[in-house]
């Protein structure tokens, strides 16, 4: 007989969730895609064609799902806003956990997941941010932690997602959380990741501009965000996001230190192709993020997989997320009222003077 | 039920055999991976831990395998001298075929593999140009294919492994057909993909050094090959082969037409780090052929799986891999020889004074 | 007889100086180089061996050299903490100026150069924002000018020196004026000239790092320095500065507009070759702000002397040259005081609460 | 008085002769331009404007120029078929020579530059290979020369210009001495450059075709030629050589080591720009061979001037010019007789059963 597999069940089947499913069914040899759930017709539709075949349940019902006999993990990959309840209600189940990112876009609500945690330690709870997972960012982070470019000091990073002209994401920056919170939570976590996950904020600041999508004001975001986040210990990271990059998907990020830089990313690719054309040299760029980060969750996948079934330690901690999330509200919060704000040294929020 | 996967074996469980293995048991979501052959102990015990526990039975006999209960395909990735042998064994006990590049070194034995499969055009029989599945190489096909480029007329590829300082490839010599027939085989299958699979080679020529292992020469083969094809009607091949990158495998391809150029792996990377240290900006290319191709391979798996699952033809023609190794022998000669060969318009070969 | 040319003397033969003193003697056809001015015993020497056998009188007063026979244009090149004096000096002797950058580290003292170029319209007062004069900077302008990129919402700048382990830097920054000053001023500058000279400021924001020399504490500057500038109209720089670079000189900006974005030297070089060694490809960059903007300085020195042999208007105005100053002076006082710093649309300093 | 400069004379004003003329009167401090001549109308109506007025003589008669008071150099830039007439007249008249490459399209006729050169061995008689002075190619070569890439085995190297439309070349290869000679002859000098002055040719292969202009075989000639060069000693060249590119010129050369390799050009760009648009990423490249070599051809009018001025040796030897053309020419031969073409270890043609 074969070794057992993780039995998974995958929450949410909109565009990443039916990706996660198929990745846990198909691409992680070591776990079996037992249940799905989501509440929605269309997307009940597609896993009656893409997933019941294999032998995968389908529900409408999120707690019925979690009874489905022998589950021992849950991806939450459904909106936003019930990541959170959904987690909770897994851990309590005694279930493993992928969340996708972020837990919420409140930091309670975040830690409310970390304090569901705190009293299963026999449990793997995970916050997707995939790009842990990335081999690129894995390589930069070896690089950098093994002291080639001396001591990081200064981060910069970026999420710029290609122009939609569908406007989509105004409607949808009513739940988002704002582009700092949506977008640039990924480039937080790299910053916590490089510069060390104990790493204090000491202050934010962030501006911004609708220059594509006027209406997004109505829900206090913007279409560019420029962000400025101080670490104590001399410790900068400034951070783009972008909702209107003409050519495609160009997440990168450049670690700076005293002796040396790395780029993730700076030049981006679709594959291997160049083409020589009568208007210049050409090349393409990843559309969307999953162009840009399919095998992070496909590693992401595996990884969670191997760490439930052998009890090893997930490769991050859970609590990040929440300082993750704290960070970009605080850059959100800015944005709109124009005002920097002040952290002590034990990340505690303050008024200037009280410095 | 889940719908029935493909039951497969693999025939050799060297390097590349044991990825195969492992591609087709994990990666290759409609195939199961039922049996594997090889008389190499140490490739055995390697099984015992990485095949057996997920109910791949072993064997040391390949007619043996042959007979596994339900087996419809098989593999083929022993060393080449057996290629033909194997392929053909499966072949007449009515199994599905993907047996490794070449077929053989030899045009006349590589021609008995597809005499053997003529007569069973309900087999798939499929020879691993594995760069054919390549993405990157793909999407320049179609770019080629929609006249992006006007008419292709010359094509320049190459196939470069990093200098392997333990002189391996010194021994391999003497089995692997000479660099011609081993390494830009590859380069000469995407040439008659992106000429046309009908082109009909008209010249070839070829020289070498013995740059770093002089003692390739007692095998007429050398460590640099640089050959020209012509093909009939206007277009040229021209070929580089080596041992000897410093910096790692550098297998690229550039294809010229009337109205653009399009090249594939101009500027190999090995993931989207830079460095920049003090003696510069630097990137680090894969080391080895699967660093390159690995997705290929993997592409390789999951379409010979679905084309036999189907019944849909699959995306190239046996014969082609004759002609490939047809040019690549001539180029082979000529090496040694020093004498340009000439073919006819039926692509027979002939005496200059014949044309 | 030849047309006649422009009779330029350069002040001060420092490093920057004795550049502009070959250009205008050597690569300006038009310009002749009749004096020279430096209070230094070195630079002197240096004249005398590669100025004065080319019939280039040398002073060591500046006043003096102001009244050497049929003079027509200065080159101001000494020390920042005299650009000023020696520009309204030249003014008010009738010549031309060209201005190194900045012309003083204080608003007030450079607003004191315009007004004294004011009422001599005849005049030309350049100040040398050289990379106003670098052919892809000038590219990029005429791309976006055109409408290529839609409208430019973000510019991202950076100025980044190779670390000089001598800190000669330390030293530097008592009269630097700050790294926003010394550094950024040429990204406040492109931003300038990309937004449109006529953008108002509509707040600045700075923070920074001592990261490998602390001393700079002690003149208010650091080694790095991250800052954000809002223009009024919906725009925002965000400019970076450092003095660590391990590689070279890296100065690069990227212009995003609503359909696309432009970017100068993302990928830096020293010239078009290329190493493939055993650690990887390596390209080596131009280790200081003269191996990447040597032509541009050559054109400035061309440009500056057409200008004034046929009274054309010069490419930009003196004003911004202020605008650019109060900019990085702000960016600099941010960086101390920890706070943002407002203007209202007339570009007035104010109180928040004003606004 | 500044210390003399050399008289030099430009011959011929075409496009390259105009080009030469501009560079010895603008950007060559240490030469005065004093004459020029050209029989050609426009062109004296031309160098009317732009010479003429900087006290440049013109002339419509080769010979008188050659009298022209003082004169101590020429330039040979007229048409290949007269440089070198023109070359042995200005030698016999006791000037220095720079003349515009080849010689002459026959190995005889440049090879009586080189007999008449000998006898006045205090004259400077060169040949105008541009990109010996290119700074790309010399940095790659005091790399290779340094042993940084072992020893080098293996060289490839391409000239290829912007497809023209008006078919302007097939025109020009009545005089031009076919594609290997007009076009690789650069590349045949830079192998022998980086091969050693002193290899010897051991064989010669080409192959081409007429993607374009299949016009250009009644004179021979091909608008794609591919060809082999191998020296004794185990060294091979292969080059390309092209009238069709879509993208721009693209010349670029890659020396391949027993221990790394170099590259010069393998990515062509015309300035540091990237446009990021909703095709992707572009930058544009040199459309001419101007564009990418201007550099060099005033670094190589300086370094003439110099070693005139100050009698040192010149950085190669005229003795080479020969050997390029008569490679150049042994591989237009191979082209059209379709054979291969050998030479001793003296480097002199034989037949094959003769080696």
């Amino acid at each position: 007989m074969s070794p057992r597999r993780l039995k998974v069940a995958v929450s949410g089947l909109g565009r990443m969730g039916a990706r996660h499913a198929l990745h846990f069914l198909n691409r992680t040899p070591r776990a079996q895609l037992v249940a799905a759930f989501t509440p929605d017709e269309k997307e009940i539709a597609w896993a009656k064609k893409h997933l019941e075949p294999w032998g995968v349940t389908l529900y409408m019902d999120y707690d019925e799902m979690l009874q489905h006999e022998g589950l021992e993990a849950v991806v939450v990959a459904t909106v936003t806003t019930v990541h959170a309840e959904q987690a909770i209600k897994a851990i309590k189940a005694d279930k493993h956990v992928l969340c996708e990112k972020p837990l919420s876009t409140s930091v309670e609500i975040s830690q409310s997941v970390v304090d569901a945690a705190r009293p299963k330690p026999h449990l793997k709870v995970l916050c997707g941010f995939s790009r842990r997972f990335d081999p690129s960012y894995r390589d930069a982070w070896s690089r950098a932690d093994s002291g080639s470019i001396g001591r990081p000091a200064i981060f910069r990073s970026q999420t710029c997602d290609k122009l939609d002209p569908s406007g989509f994401f105004v409607a949808y920056a009513q739940f988002s959380g704002g582009i700092f919170v949506d977008c640039n939570i990924h480039d937080i976590d790299l910053a916590l990741w490089f510069f060390g996950q104990d790493s204090i904020v000491k202050s934010v600041y962030a501006v911004g501009v609708t220059a594509v999508q006027p209406e997004l004001r109505k829900y206090g975001d913007v279409d560019n965000g420029v962000g400025v986040v101080e670490f104590w210990g001399g410790k900068i990271a400034y951070l783009y996001s972008s909702r209107m990059m003409a050519a495609g998907q160009h997440d990168m990020t450049e670690v700076i230190g005293t002796e040396g830089k790395i780029t993730i990313n700076a030049n981006p690719i679709s594959n291997l192709v160049e083409m020589a054309e009568p208007s210049g040299i050409r090349r393409e760029i990843p559309p969307h993020y999953y162009g840009r980060f399919e095998e992070a969750f496909v590693v992401e996948a595996n990884e969670f997989t191997e760490c439930c079934l052998e009890d090893r330690p997930l490769p991050f901690k859970l609590t990040g997320a929440v300082q993750a999330v704290k960070i970009g509200c605080a850059l959100q919060e800015s944005l709109n009222s124009g005002r920097k704000i002040w952290f002590d040294e034990t990340g505690r929020r303050v008024e200037r003077g009280m410095l």
